[in-house]
């Protein structure tokens, strides 16, 4: 079972929160045969925070889990803070594969969103 | 002058401003024929902020702006201080038309994006 993280940073307000998992269930419903389940979690300020979201995965039998950060620049975040919570979860879990995939700002199509985001003006 | 103003958090991480300008490029050399320029500014913690950001529009020539927040989540950032930083900006330049767009995070081809982000692993 294959599972796809989506990892956001996490928000005081439970509206952004929300928003972060009504586009993982989006996520879910454009990935099937991709990905058998999507998950939510965040760095901080919110629940599911990674260390439960793994667990949620290892629940739901995942052999294999890519994580996707949710997150625009390769700040600590990005570079630190999510892969220690993730080599921590390694250890609990050897038997499920955990990989990152690149951060959602290095997409090369990030450019070409920018410019469908200018023809929405309100 | 059509110009597509990027409008970034800003970190003190200069490395994450750096990627922002180079994203702005990179919409530039995409963006040819929809607008003329396309100009990176930050709501706090780097330059140019939003107003030496409108200042440098309005210094090119500008006569259309089109502001694309560059932000995951509709937070506080988004519905408060861009628009507030606009307000005054549209004062202060009565002869440019300053329109803000959606935001990043609420384009509907963000499930996409996540998706194709996960099938580039490390």
């Amino acid at each position: 079972m294959k599972i796809l993280m989506l990892v956001a940073h996490g928000s005081r307000n439970q509206a952004a929160n929300d928003e972060v998992s009504r586009l993982a269930a989006r996520v879910a419903s454009l990935a099937q045969g991709d990905f058998d389940a999507v998950v939510p979690a965040f760095l901080e300020l919110a629940e599911p925070d990674i260390h439960r979201g793994i667990e949620r995965c290892a629940e739901m039998g995942a052999s294999e889990i890519i994580v996707v950060p949710y997150f625009l620049a390769a700040g600590k975040h990005v570079t630190r803070d999510i892969p220690l919570e993730l080599e921590c979860a390694r250890t609990g879990y050897p038997h499920i594969s955990i990989e990152t995939s690149q951060y959602l700002g290095e997409n090369s199509a990030m450019a070409e969103l920018i410019i469908q985001c200018s023809q929405n003006t309100r």
